[in-house]
């Protein structure tokens, strides 16, 4: 069994290279650009893990992370046209450096790529394996959709917004892992209970994102927060704030929304604490986090074999930045 | 054993359908949308033929021609998008009823869509047909590049042309009856041949279609020929005129290049006639049809199972339209 650390490092020996022919230089150049600026690589880290939970890591295991990583930068590149974002890592994105239409075409390629990687595993397990990649990778198009859907939206309920973020977010995490568990032999029930630890993890997950965005500390954040304030965007804190503020503080919040104040953010924030938001998207993120750990603690096997795993939730939970 | 039209028929009743869940509408509605405006499905019907060459029809067949018409929609959305296209089939472009980011995703799901037909196909044969699916995939999209690269350069060599060509279209013509003749059970060497019969078809098919841009009855061809000549459109035609053409011509010729006088078809048709541009497309079409029809010749079946394929090779190339 290896930690987190461990097989971060072998994953990346393996990943860090080449993954295109050279030409035509003008489709592999880029892709090769966004794959090397790198990025925390949890998810072909979570394949690993669901398979060493079971069993022996199998060659398969890095096939399959081979894949969910292209599948992810995949995903990535195209989010990034549709998002009009310009950094990434800290670095220009592909249609930023290059253009829209390259970008479009290294998403595609990547994600054939993937499929490639895939195509590798040994045929016991394919099956299953490309059914439930197929699912997930349908559903992260729908996550992305609806985020989109929902900034053109005045109201977006908390419903509406766990299932997006649920569908653009967690089915991958949690895909990774149980895929792992495929190769690593796991029943179905041992199966569901991991796809549900990650898909939890990643929905508390996403409410910490949420909560550091607002109230996170410069320093260890890194950025100012605010920034998801500042572009109103329908996040965990703000549409609770929506529901729970009072008819003052609603009408003061609807009339920042619309503002583009210097104090914009203050203001907001204000009203957050006063609605005692903070304490809510605390208590929201142990939530969800004790519903991940109840799943891991169904899972039949023995309990040192869940160490890397609780290792890896608390890394991402306890981080800063 | 069918006919061509019958299969087409038959692929039509099992096509015809709804291919995606009806929610989130704003992603799924489009994708319909889009497979609803038909097209040739020329594609889908060579997985069938390539199969009756060799065997009776399996449903496997069937998976494969469903994944293939997807996959062709899959890169017919994202090139729309690519070459700023509005019409295709005479309908709206899906960027243009909707917008670029819907048919970004519009375009990845058809392409998950189609690897989720494949996945049905039985294990003795899945893994040689991914791969042949995924190399194809990937050399689509390379050739779509390329033909993005060759609109920006001043100068395209013939074998360029050819090899980007081939790439775009040709291959997947190839790949489509190959992966039925692996579910026929044809062995490598009958595989090869067909494989290189329907590349060389489609390049024969593509001099034709540069050939009736130019040259094409109006009333036959269903639109005013010249749209390549006036979109300065590297062509199978304008590239070779310039190779053959004179000092004086080819002087002619570049300054027609960067003129938009209403004249300018005439005048490029003209210099195409003076260097007999319209006997050399013609010659070249039947080399490469020759060509198709010797590997074609060289599959080790009877002859009258050969029969729908050169039907359909007759089909596609005496359509004026």
């Amino acid at each position: 069994m290896h930690s987190f650390q461990e097989l971060f490092a072998t994953f990346n020996k393996g990943f860090d290279t080449n993954h295109f022919p050279s030409t035509p230089a003008t489709l592999y150049e880029p892709s090769e650009y966004f794959l090397s600026i790198g990025g925390k690589r949890i998810r072909p880290i979570l394949c690993l893990l669901g398979n060493e939970l079971f069993n022996d890591l199998h060659e398969d295991a890095y096939h399959l992370s081979n894949a969910v990583e292209l599948f992810h930068n995949f995903s990535l590149v195209h989010d990034d046209i549709m998002d009009d974002a310009s950094l990434r890592r800290g670095k220009a994105t592909v249609h930023t450096k290059y253009d829209n239409n390259t970008a479009i075409l290294v998403g595609d390629v990547m994600l054939v790529r993937a499929y490639e990687h895939l195509q590798k595993i040994q045929s016991n397990h394919l099956a299953k394996i490309l059914e439930l990649f197929n699912t997930t990778a349908k559903e992260v198009c729908e996550g992305q959709q609806l985020d989109m859907d929902y900034s053109k939206m005045d109201k977006v309920t908390m419903e509406d917004y766990i299932h997006m973020i649920t569908l653009k977010t967690s089915v991958l995490l949690a895909a990774s892992l149980e895929m792992g568990a495929i190769i690593g032999g796991a029943n179905n029930a041992n199966c569901k209970h991991l796809y549900e630890f990650g898909k939890n993890i990643g929905i508390a997950f996403q409410v910490q994102d949420d909560y550091l965005d607002a109230f996170g500390d410069a320093a260890l954040f890194g950025k100012e927060p605010g920034g998801d304030i500042k572009q109103n965007k329908k996040t965990f804190l703000l549409i609770h704030a929506l529901e729970v503020a009072n008819k003052e503080q609603k009408l003061a919040l609807t009339d920042l929304l619309k503002s583009d104040g210097i104090d914009k953010v203050e203001k907001v924030l204000a009203i957050f604490k006063e609605c005692s938001i903070d304490t809510w998207a605390e208590h929201t993120k142990s939530t969800y986090l004790k519903k991940a750990f109840e799943h891991l603690e169904s899972i039949a096997v023995t309990s040192d074999r869940k160490k890397p795993l609780i290792e890896l939730a608390n890394y991402l939970m306890n981080r800063n930045q």
